[in-house]
């Protein structure tokens, strides 16, 4: 007869943006923070010199589709206490945080070459006039539009959204020029479910909102060579998951449909070729933040 | 010998907004406003039912390069109450106003068709549920040009700015669908003047900030066909006030700018077909503020 041995309790999963920055800072955690801590708001990271500051704050302001600027380094330097830019200058957008270590993994560019890739933490490359920017990201619609019955397709079949370059450009600020939006696409059936998805998002001000434009006839507009080839993410597949999306055999029916996408501000830096050390999270590696989907839309966080 | 007579002093030449909004509210003034009370803000106007007003106010916010919100009406009906969208929540943006008057001339839309050209008033048409709304204009940083030594070629040439539609997307909001941003456009000499005319219009942003692209690839970017022919304003002429720009000697020397106008909002009311009663000024015909640039470029007003 076997003796029963106490187990180790699994640990609990993380339910806040706290417990997904703890278990990041303790690199506990190295993986992608898709569906961790649901509800929780994930930001984009990009950290820049304090000279090109106020050029990048400008560009967001100008551009706040596919930049939507949630908050950013309180001085520069500071990577434990951040400003808020959202309504209600709500300040605890993450009241524990270390931004050089918080995220699971990140990115670091030299003069505007990548030069680590996925990298553990940042508090080597830290110096004292880097300001840190977070920025919306579309994980926070999806959760609405899936209780609204209408997931996107990428999450049933367990993919990544695919993103696009285009040639739709941004306006530039000062020093950034030359950039155009990156978008993420997600495919609906009909008319009127497009018009749903472009209602729950709507709100959605600080993570994109409603959608920059839909339908097959989007591509030529936006300059997408081939709906099958994302820049980023995973091919899009017909709804039976076993061919690419563009053999759609009801073309009126699949209508793919385009949103700002948090990869824009990074184009940006890159195509801008920011001198000095640049760095980001690594793409799917997001900032969890204490404040909830429900307050961006209610305009609370 | 003749008989001294006293003559009728010659009327003072307006100096505040509020000069000129009293002259337009009695018709003594029924021109353009180009040019009076030097220095005071100049805004488009736009008058929506309230249904459409939180859909273009979404509008304004997605797209503030080309429709920089500056204020609206208190509620919804009022004409002399203007609540400030400008920093610090300014609320003296015109302290007495009647919007239904103070234009000098002003264009009515039904159902997205224009049915009235350039009345003087709008009192009969306006409805206990109308919103207007105010929207920067760039008189402001061409004095700010000019004092720089940089003065735009058509106010030398004292012609209207050259303004076209381009195939460059809004980003959609609500009903505000299919529309494309108008620019308008001013020539400079080389990549030093356009560097610092960037530079001058970079802190303008109320009144369209920046430049959105230029150079004389910019037209296909745009989707400009002829320079030559633009669809608001006076085609635009070399320095010498003779020829077609097209023609200019120095293609490399001569480049075209272009910055976000203040007719692309209400391009976009007429593209998405607004139902209702629709009123905005007439082209040329702004409404005068109490703030003044400086107060917009130092965030006070």
């Amino acid at each position: 007869m076997a003796t029963l041995i106490a187990q180790p309790p699994a640990p609990a999963p993380p339910v806040t943006g706290l417990d997904v920055r703890l278990l990041a800072r303790t690199n506990a955690l190295t993986n992608t923070t898709s569906g961790l801590a649901p509800s929780h708001l994930q930001a984009n990271l990009l950290i820049l010199p304090a000279p090109h500051a106020s050029d990048f704050r400008l560009l967001c302001a100008r551009n706040p589709v596919p930049c939507p600027l949630i908050g950013e380094s309180a001085v520069p330097g500071a990577y434990s206490a951040l400003t808020s830019h959202l309504p209600n200058n709500y300040t605890a957008i993450a009241s524990d945080v270390d931004i050089r270590r918080d995220a699971p993994r990140y990115n670091v560019y030299v003069d505007g070459r990548l030069t680590k890739e996925g990298c553990l933490d940042i508090t080597a490359e830290w110096q004292h006039d880097h300001v840190a920017f977070l920025i919306g990201c579309s994980f926070s619609f999806e959760g609405a539009l899936s209780a609204a019955g209408l997931p996107p397709r990428h999450t049933l079949q367990n993919r990544i959204v695919p993103m696009y370059r285009t040639q739709l450009p941004l306006c530039p600020a000062g020093v950034f020029t030359g950039s155009t939006y990156v978008v993420s696409m997600r495919v609906y059936r009909g008319k009127e479910e497009v018009q749903r998805v472009r209602d729950i998002t709507r709100a959605y001000h600080a993570t994109h909102g409603e959608p920059v434009d839909w339908g097959w006839d989007a591509l030529a507009r936006l300059g997408i060579v081939d709906v099958d080839v994302p820049q980023w993410g995973d091919a899009p597949l017909t709804a039976d998951g076993r061919r690419p999306l563009s053999e759609a055999w009801a073309r009126e029916d699949e209508i793919p449909v385009f949103w700002g996408c948090g990869v824009t501000p990074q184009e940006a830096v890159v195509r801008a070729g920011i001198e000095g050390v640049v760095m980001a999270h690594a793409p799917g590696h997001m900032v969890l933040l204490d404040c909830t989907d429900a307050d961006v839309v209610s305009g609370g966080c």
